[in-house]
Formats: C-alpha cells, structure tokens, sequence
C-alpha cells in the first residue's frame, strides 16, 4: 500500500467544493455552525479552494513549503488547510514571483485552502520581542522553544512604529522595508490566499497598559485602512479573497473587550485573536473567555499562533474554529513525537515524547501506538531514532508525517465529540493528566 | 494525482516475483540476459525480494535511507533497488539491531532488493586515500566532489593492513575496529542483503605497482575466506543471499586480468568491478576492456561507484549490468539537477544544471522539460531554486525525486535500446555533446 493509497478513504478529506461555485467577492467565504457541544462548535468552511471541516488544526508553510513536507505527502495526513508568511514571502522570493506563478496555491502546488498572516506578527517579532527578550510562544509556554526567529536577532532598532506603518529590517540581509496596512493587503493580493488578514501590531508581554492601549488604538486604525485597501483592491488570480480582522489588546479585559467590539464590528469575513495571549495557559484562557463573547456568533474565529493540545481543547471549549502553529512541525525536526498517551496508558507529559532517548533504541513500536499514518504503519521508534542519530534528513520527514498526521486525527477526534455532544468527556480524559 | 497513483502504471516497474520461490541457498539469484546489441546486453535479475530488470542503477541508501527520500517515493521514481552500507551500519545503528528487524527490509521497509557491499571501500577510504589525499571519484572526474566521508578525515594512521585483516578507526567516534573477510560476511548475515559482497581492499590511484600487486594478492586470499565464511554461515531472515566476489588490480592490465580469471574461477553469484578505476574516463574504460571479457558470461556484474552519464553508457556497451553511486542523491542535495539536454535542445554539460542560477530565478518550466516525475509534473524551476535558496528541506527532497527519476529513465531508455538493438545510436545521441 502506498504512502497516498493509505489514506484515500478518509472520511475527513476536505468535503467537495459544491458550493465553490457560489462563492464571489462579496461573499469569499461561507461558514456554518454544524454542531455544538457547550461553548464548542463544529462547522464547515467553505472557500475557493475546498471546503473545511472546523475546529481545524492550520499547518504552517512560512515560507510557502511545509518544512519537510512534499503538498502531497501534507495532504495524506489529513491536514485540510495551511498557513503562509507574508512578511517572510515579502523579502523571498517576494511577491512578485509568486504573483507571476498565479498565486501560492499554484507556487507551492497546494490545492487546499491558505491563509496568509499580515506580516504584523513577524514584523514586530523581529523588533520589540526580541527587545523584550521574550517571543509570543516563549512567553505562554515555559520550556518551549521560542520561535527561531525570536532568537536569530537580538538588540534593538530593527523596527519603528509610526502611524502611517512600520519600518523594519530583514532579518536575511538587514536592507530596509517599511509596511504600512495598504502595502501588506497589496502583498496578499499577490499573494492569493483564500484568506488574508488585517496589518496589526502584535504586542509584547512586556508591554505596559499604556503602551498596549496606544497599539491598540493605532491597530484599530490600521484595520480600517486594511479593509479599505482590501476594498479598494481586487483579487488577482481569478478567485475571492476573504478577510479576517485581528483583535489585539494585551492581557488586558478592558482592552480586549473593547477591541472585540471594535473588530467584531466592521465588516470582516472573520475575526482572529492575536496578539500577547498572556504569560500563562490560564491567562489565555481569560483572554478567550473576555474575547469570544463578544464577536459576532456567524462569524469564524482563528486563534493566532497556538497549537498545543491543552491550548486546543480550552480553546475549542470557548468557541474557537481554527488554529495556526508551528510547534508540530517544528518538534518534528528535533525528534519530538506527538502522542496522546504514554505506552502506560496515561496522558502522555505534554503530549510528546523525546525519540532521541536511550531507551528507544531498541523499541520496535510505531511512533505512536494506534496512529495510522504513513510513518506509524511502516517504521519502528528504533529505526526512526536512527535516522535522526545518523543526521538523515528522512528522520524530520517522517516524523513531521506523523506530528502533522497528530494534529488532523486530534481535530477529528474534537469534531466528532462535539457532533455526538461527548466534546467536554473527550476534554477531560484526554487532558487527565 | 497523487505521488504514488501517479507512477502506479509504471511499465518498468519491477516484474512479479514469478520464479522467486525458486530461489534457494544453492541458488539464491537468477540472471538471464534477454537481450544483446553489441557488447551490451540486457537481462533480468531475480532476487528473493523481486526481479530487476537490468541494465540497472542502484541508488545508494548508506544508512538504510536513501538521503531525503521516504521508500515509497523512491519506488515511484522506478528505482529498482538498493545499496547499504556494511561499515556505516556496523557502526551505526549495529547490525545487531538490523537484524532483530528481520533484515535491511524490514528495517527500513524496502520491499525491493538490496546490494551490501563488504564495508572494504569505506574502510580504506577513511585511510589510505585520505592519506594520499584522493578519493576513488574524485580521482575519476576531476571537478567532481569526492565523497564526503574522503574529507571529513584526514591524516594517517586511520588503518592499519594485516594478512588477517583490517583495524580501523570509526569516522564518527575514533573508536577502534576490526573487520575480517570472515566479520564482514557474519554482519552481511545479519543485514541480510539479497546480494552481499566480497571483503576486500580498495587501492588509491597512488599506490604503486608493487603495493597494488600484493594487496590484490591479498584481497583474493580475502575473496577465498570471504566465500567459506558464506558457506559455513547460513541466511538468518528466511530467505536466501548471493554473493559477488570483487575483481580488482588497479589501473595494470595484467593483474586486472589476472583478477578477472581469479575472481571468476570462484563460485561467487555474480561480479563486482572495484577499486581505483584509473584517473581518467578512458583509463576506466581500459580496465572494463581488460576485465569483463575475461568473466564468466552467465555470471551478473557489477560497476562500483560509478553513476555519471557517459561512464554508464560506456560500462554498459562493455557489458557491465549494475551501477551504483552516490552522484544522483548528492547532487540534489546541491541544488544539482541531472537533465539530458540543456535548454537549447544540445545534449548538456555534465548532463546537469545548478538550480542555485540567477537565470532559474522566473523559470517557469519543470526542472527537466518532458520528465514524468513527481517534482516535474508539479513544480517550476522557480519554485524549487526558492526552496534552496531559503533553506527548505524540500528542496532536496524534490531534486532527489527528479535525479531517481532521470536515472531510472536512463536506464529504462538504454534497456529499451539494447533490445530494439539500436544501443549505439542512442550512446552517439545522448553523448554527443
């Protein structure tokens, strides 16, 4: 059986694009609550590019390429959409020459549906974190690994806020850029994802209330121009663009109530939730439930950045449709291997397990026990470690396989408890840790 | 389309295993040549895992992984079998550990055939050629990269020759070892190659007359203990392994001869040519001219280390059936795509272009116009010269794709030829450059 037979049977392949037909400028999007178990709820999204089944776990390509991960070996582990960077696909191999190939979905050979960031985050990552010596995911996460582009660069000077936008250096050869909102919808103009988002200013945790408010004010500004620019500007490559705004506000209730309001309020597609999510799980937790209240219930909603399993779960709990992250992919390549449960049947710590380990070495189990992908129903933990021990690129392509193949059957196993209305059981027993 | 469906129908692809279950200890390979023209011929060679159809590239899996590329996406390129590594393995995982998979196979879930060679070559060119400061490639294609393990040592002192034997150091740990004719084939046991390998000694280019003389003198007393040692060991993983004695001799035409006679007087399954092949393209063809009339005509040979375009085309029209190199996978690590003709419809240098070029930056055609593979049915040169120059691995992993590929439709052309019988017009046209 082949790595593509393996999986052509899923039941949760992207559902066909029947009503593909019907979507148009005006309406780019359309989005319908299936099911709902407590706060949680279960769609479909549907896009240009197919339909998807939410909640959804969001694949990041940052660079239009899944790390290690050919469109068709991403599409057999279930992953029903991804995520592109327009700050990173700005500096390379720019705009332009994706333009040129009819768009990121033709570019990089993804038939699915892409999102693409704004830039906001990446910008202000590479500027005011790192002079903060902290990065969005560092600060939620104690022990994680901080976004690599938090820690290539350091010292301060690599971005200035001004009202108009923001200039910055690159991070590849330090020339200088400036964004401003207009120039970045340009960009995802070019770029063609089916969804685009608002320029914000992603903020620190160190940031001060002070501070925080004049972002904010400033990101409610900006997503005004973004709509207007979004307006003004058509699609390029001969499908709509959807536009999702970005609410911001820190850690703080005020702030985020009033930047729900303020988002929720202009007439975006959806509504993502970005930003400083606070310093601890629970302060993410109290930002959602300030948050999500307050946006408009049709709308779909996207939580920036965040893709652990507990991070998931409350999420989902609260309302939350889709979510973006690095961490699967990223783990992968240092031979972090997802899991649910330990090989004693609990909760696996931090639903992960380090191959690297000596006492791995001769354990002839798939990655994870019960997973049916490519890379469980073929390759033992013994072989795998081998490969990441001997620097075989193979190792990171298999275990990305599997991470990625993870996040889609976590997803599943949610959309299915909440279509049963068990969402708050699979919650609790899969979180017992 | 996906990658696997899209080569399923593959006319080339390895025959049923019809007659394998003929196959025993006292024959545990069956060669047929089914076709002549000229000197060349093509044939079918069953193993116990499969039957190839030869002339045959053998792509390199070093430490049973073919570098960046999962198994099943080399089986779709048509490759049709395998080379590992005995010194590699022997130090890294250990045999031990392959064996208690079952066997090379299973370990690393290639269904098709695999080559061990006898560990000889890696542990002489971590000595003497490092000490002479050559590799047996580089000293055949000036230009070329020599291995990369030739440059990561240096000095002397690396190996140590004895009647009995070879003490080495590992190239990873500096560690000590000790490698027999009869060590070699106990861990070939456990690997459990369909086709396993002489232990023998690798002379540099730079070694004289006499030092070659008396090292060939050796590696035949070698060959001797080699084939007792594999009939007094028995298969360990159920099926049956054939053996190839290794002619060797230098660049001297009387103890190529001489080789020739000794190594195909013995009972071995098959042939393998090794050694320094002389500095130059026409000094490799000399030896071939010298060796392979002097073997037995029913008997299969192989042409170690070898995988450029012209040296193929020349073994072959000289009778050779097998090739294996490390070029096609190192290459596309470099961004180095083998073609057959460049752009303007002439035959291209080096059969390859650097895909790093300021030219491929818009190029919008596949990497090589008209190949079926899975990279060239998708992909611009455009957007894989992007995946290399922002430092995805999937840029690799696709010009591994595309480079198994030109391989294994070389092959399949020239296969074609020798039974159209019109082989040396298609050696005139392919290198007529």
């Amino acid at each position: 059986m082949t790595q593509s037979d393996h999986h052509q049977n899923r039941p949760h392949a992207a559902a066909p694009l029947a009503s593909t037909h019907e979507l148009t400028s005006e309406r780019p999007l359309a989005f319908e609550v299936t099911a709902r178990s407590g706060g949680a709820r279960a769609g479909v999204l549907r896009t240009p590019h197919g339909a998807v089944q939410t909640p959804a776990f969001v694949a990041v390509g940052t660079q239009a390429s899944v790390k290690s991960a050919s469109p068709d070996v991403v599409k057999d582990t279930g992953t029903q959409l991804l995520f592109a960077n327009t700050y990173h696909l700005y500096l390379r191999p720019g705009a332009d020459l994706v333009a040129r190939h009819g768009g990121l979905h033709r570019f990089m050979r993804w038939q699915g549906p892409i999102f693409t960031d704004s830039g906001g985050f990446q910008v202000f990552s590479l500027g005011a974190s790192i002079d903060h010596g902290v990065g969005k995911v560092a600060s939620i996460f104690p022990g994680e690994e901080p976004q690599s582009n938090l820690r290539r660069q350091s010292g301060s000077g690599m971005v200035k806020v001004r009202e108009e936008g923001v200039e910055f250096k690159s991070h590849i050869d330090g020339s200088k850029h400036w964004f401003t909102p207009e120039k970045s919808i340009q960009i995802q103009r070019q770029l063609g994802a089916d969804i685009v988002l608002a320029f914000d200013e992603c903020t620190s945790p160190l940031h001060d209330e002070a501070y925080t408010r004049a972002s904010l004010e400033r990101t409610h500004r900006w997503a005004k121009r973004s709509y207007e620019e979004f307006m003004r500007t058509g699609a390029l490559h001969g499908y709509p663009q959807a536009l999702y705004g970005i609410v911001q506000g820190g850690a703080f209730r005020d702030q985020r109530l009033e930047s729900a309001a303020v988002i929720g309020g202009m007439p975006f597609h959806g509504v993502a939730i970005g930003g400083n999510l606070g310093s601890t799980h629970q302060e993410m937790y109290d930002i959602l439930d300030w948050t999500v209240p307050q946006l408009p219930e049709p709308l779909p909603r996207h939580l920036l950045g965040i893709g652990d399993v507990p991070g998931i779960f409350e999420a989902v709990a609260r309302g939350v449709d889709t979510f973006d992250c690095v961490a699967p992919t990223r783990n992968a390549r240092t031979a972090t291997i997802m899991i649910r449960q330990s090989d004693d049947g609990r909760p696996a710590p931090r639903f992960r397990l380090n191959l690297r380990g000596k006492a791995f070495e001769t354990d002839m189990r798939p990655l994870e026990v019960g997973c049916d992908c490519y890379t469980c129903t073929n390759f033992t933990r013994s072989y795998v470690r081998h490969l990441f021990r001997a620097g075989e690129n193979l190792g990171p392509q298999l275990a990305t396989i599997h991470n990625l193949r993870f996040m889609a059957r976590l997803m599943d196993d949610i959309r299915s408890a909440i279509q049963r209305g068990t969402f708050d059981e699979l919650r609790r027993v899969t979180l017992a840790g």
